[in-house]
């Protein structure tokens, strides 16, 4: 840690203010902004389970901290795996609002974004509007029918020889093991992107540049309920919102299906103890209903 | 470098071409700005001076390369060590002019300004127009005159409680071993500091903000040549020009014992024939008299 601190010394930056501490107590008081990256990388022999668990219970100790340290926090962005969950866990025992804690779901989207220029052959900027939906993890949405490439609708060249059903099958694949890619590649788990794309949400909070991709944001509405996922939002300084997220039927289905998935996560961490009944949540967070 | 790009790609940068590629002529062809770390990197225990042979070799053969593939290259940063003379060795194989190839020795001045603020127990912000002259290496001259802190003159602090002779010493070895102290807190080299630092002097040389601190560049004047070293510059879209440096007796000393090690460096890179003699360097550039 102290090595980070001095390579940040060093680039001379000005009109900053950089420190660092391994006490929570210290880290946390009067903290308005929060990037908390802070759990366990999945290591050899233990399970997705065992990750789960450990993540989970330290998103607990987390959100207590923060309700403890620094309840006047504006906003949080939590990007340790698996985030749907660590995020949700964070929102409930922390007491803030739903608007208030999001999570780094949006490389999902950048990555779709790099594979359709690298698919077509042309330049990123050439590919706009790239949303994935739902789960941060195994279980994602890609959505098809957000996107343009060179203009034209990516939706209407799904299925012709630009890009087969097969090609785009495997691109939604290529996306959905992003991460995994990454460490296969790098020998480690990505570290630039989700610094600088998280970064920029909370530059959106703070109310700067708008942030352009979704957000991992708590869901309650009449379809979906009691869970976080990515969605259509806007991040603003007074927090995440939730826009009109529409999509063809069979992207409805994946979303869906998506969501069936991280609620089965979310009721195992129920079962563990970390989370109480969905029930109960109000008594833990009035902010939830 | 894969993961690297993929990483760059999931940042969703706009208006950005990221591309890579191992093979040099691709890499350099139509080059306009170019930074290069392409050496081995320093290991715990090594100084900089270690590394002198094999990065004295890829910096001929970066020079070389350079005159072959990109001629109309506007401006290099040499970044990797001992960068003052693998600096030199790649101005004169790419027969650029002096003012167009610079060398990352700001890093010293940044650790400066760093170790002053934490012994004074002020902001980064606090200390003004700390500098280093000479070599990047072992060797270096801490300047004490340029710098403020608070306002008030570094050198009237000297040899006071507020900051004695001895801390002063200390201060002038721990920016000297600076670049050591990384590798010792994160087991490598340093790479955000210079990752930055560099692209602030190509974005000078852009024309764009003016860069604060001594570049490495070639120096050729009454008291000090045919050496490539920290001085007082500045960087314009018309390359790098020195401006005057001026310093106590002491502090010219220290300058004169710098120039002296580099010109041993130097020396020892003639007689292991990476380099010709003195006499000969201007058949090899023009540039260079």
């Amino acid at each position: 840690m102290e090595g980070v601190a001095e390579e940040l010394y060093h680039c001379g930056f000005e009109g900053v203010n950089v420190t660092f501490t391994s006490d929570i107590k210290e880290a946390l008081t009067g903290a308005k902004y929060i990037v908390n990256s802070g759990g366990a990388a999945r290591k050899a022999g233990m399970t997705r389970e065992d990750l789960l668990k450990g993540n989970a219970a330290i998103a607990e100790e987390f959100g207590k901290n923060v309700k403890q340290y620094c309840p006047d926090v504006k906003h949080i962005v939590v990007i340790f795996n698996p985030a749907d969950i660590t995020g949700l866990i964070t929102l409930l025992y922390s007491g803030l609002k739903p608007s208030q804690v999001t999570t780094l779901a949006a490389l999902d989207s950048t990555r779709l974004r790099s594979e359709l220029a690298k698919h077509f052959g042309v330049s990123m900027d050439a590919v706009e509007n790239c949303r994935t939906y739902g789960g941060h993890g195994e279980q994602m949405a890609v959505f098809a029918s957000t996107a343009k490439v060179n203009g034209k609708p990516l939706i209407d060249m799904i299925g012709t020889d630009a890009l087969t059903k097969e090609q785009w099958a495997e691109i939604q694949q290529k996306v959905t093991k992003g991460g995994a890619n990454i460490i296969n590649l790098r020998g480690r788990s990505s570290f630039q992107s989700p610094a600088y794309v998280s970064i920029e949400m909370i530059g959106a909070a703070m109310g700067g540049k708008a942030f352009r991709w979704p957000a991992g944001t708590y869901i309650s509405n009449d379809k979906y309920d009691h869970i976080m996922m990515a969605w259509e939002t806007s991040i603003t300084a007074d927090g995440c919102h939730c826009a009109a997220l529409n999509g063809t039927a069979e992207e409805q289905a994946a979303l869906d299906k998506s969501y069936a998935h991280l609620c089965e996560l979310r009721d195992e961490v129920i079962a563990m103890g970390v989370l109480p009944a969905i029930s109960e949540w109000n008594k833990l967070n009035p902010n939830i209903k």
